[in-house]
């Protein structure tokens, strides 16, 4: 005895999900089953749609609406200062904050020697254009300080090396909010090495 | 700045279901704009066929293909015997043992007076239908071991006291592969309790 099987294919189909394991895909399953009949036709629909909905833009390689996207053509933008971010999120979580004025740029992952993610699946080559086009006077890259972001951050202060642009990173050092006494000590020693005058 | 339309929706269809948050709706949709056309439309053809795929079984109202179910239609189980169980997953669960050979019934649901569901939205008009016609000698109650199952088993051996039917429920006790060391006060009482002669 096994589900019926449009339920199991859901089931099936939801534990394809990254994290999503057979229980969890049932507990969706059945939810969604409990859901009128409409609010299921939308689900398919949304997701029938969703890649014909969304593009690259073909400056900045974020996923959006059209391409160029708005933050490509925004004219309020500073030119000359151009964030590196591994994906579309990390772009999201940056402009949420209100803080940064300037262009981006999606590199769509970061390298990963262990799982064979090389340089060459990273949007290397529209970047070295963009800056032989657009010569931005600083990079931000922001990525995140791990083993992988390390990697993309030394490869690229490699290549970049001989052009005249000031390469900056994100701020090592203890988030907001954050216990001393349960800091890890890498977070503790980063914060130590680059602390701030008053 | 915010999401792709049809990426924002696909992140708000997701953060409907149950025990998903935002930023895992966001991983979902993520993953889904990095699968294939084909991938996505078979999904949305799932999601859309699933009610019209799945009925509710006239006899033991469990989810199924068609109606009534293989278990309800099967001329090898006994007659006599039926389980109550709150809904189709734990009927699976039960099956999967391959333990039991009776009858089923779900009930939809349990008892939970603190969430304002009662009796009334259980399947107890039918069950009390089939009872009548079926005439089981056994019933087991097969809920969870928490005050919804027992508030629904104190109900129903309520309402069954004046006919001739034997009432049992799972027992309770130590779990397989236990330790006796980390298993809470609860569980060592039931297991000192219904205690089992060698």
């Amino acid at each position: 005895m096994n589900y019926p099987s449009g339920l199991q294919k859901i089931i099936e189909m939801f534990s394809t999900l990254p994290g999503v394991g057979p229980k969890t895909a049932e507990r969706y399953a059945f939810h969604l089953l409990e859901q009128s009949e409409g609010q299921l036709q939308e689900f398919s629909r949304r997701l029938s749609e969703l890649k014909e909905k969304t593009v690259i833009c073909e400056k900045c390689f974020s996923i959006a609406e059209k391409t160029p996207c708005p933050l490509c053509t925004a004219t309020d933008r500073r030119e000359k200062t151009l964030c590196l971010i591994a994906d579309t999120r990390e772009l999201l979580a940056i402009e949420h904050t209100g803080q940064y004025h300037g262009r981006y740029f999606v590199l769509g992952g970061l390298i990963d020697t262990i799982e064979g993610h090389g340089p060459e699946k990273l949007n290397i080559a529209p970047l070295i254009k963009k800056i032989r086009e657009e010569k931005p006077e600083e990079i931000i890259l922001a990525f995140d300080p791990t083993i992988e972001g390390e990697a993309t951050a030394m490869y690229l202060v490699k290549i970049l090396k001989d052009q005249p642009i000031k390469i900056t990173r994100l701020a090592r050092g203890l988030p907001a909010g954050a216990n001393l006494e349960y800091a890890d000590e890498m977070t503790i020693s980063n914060a130590l090495k680059y602390r701030n005058p008053y």
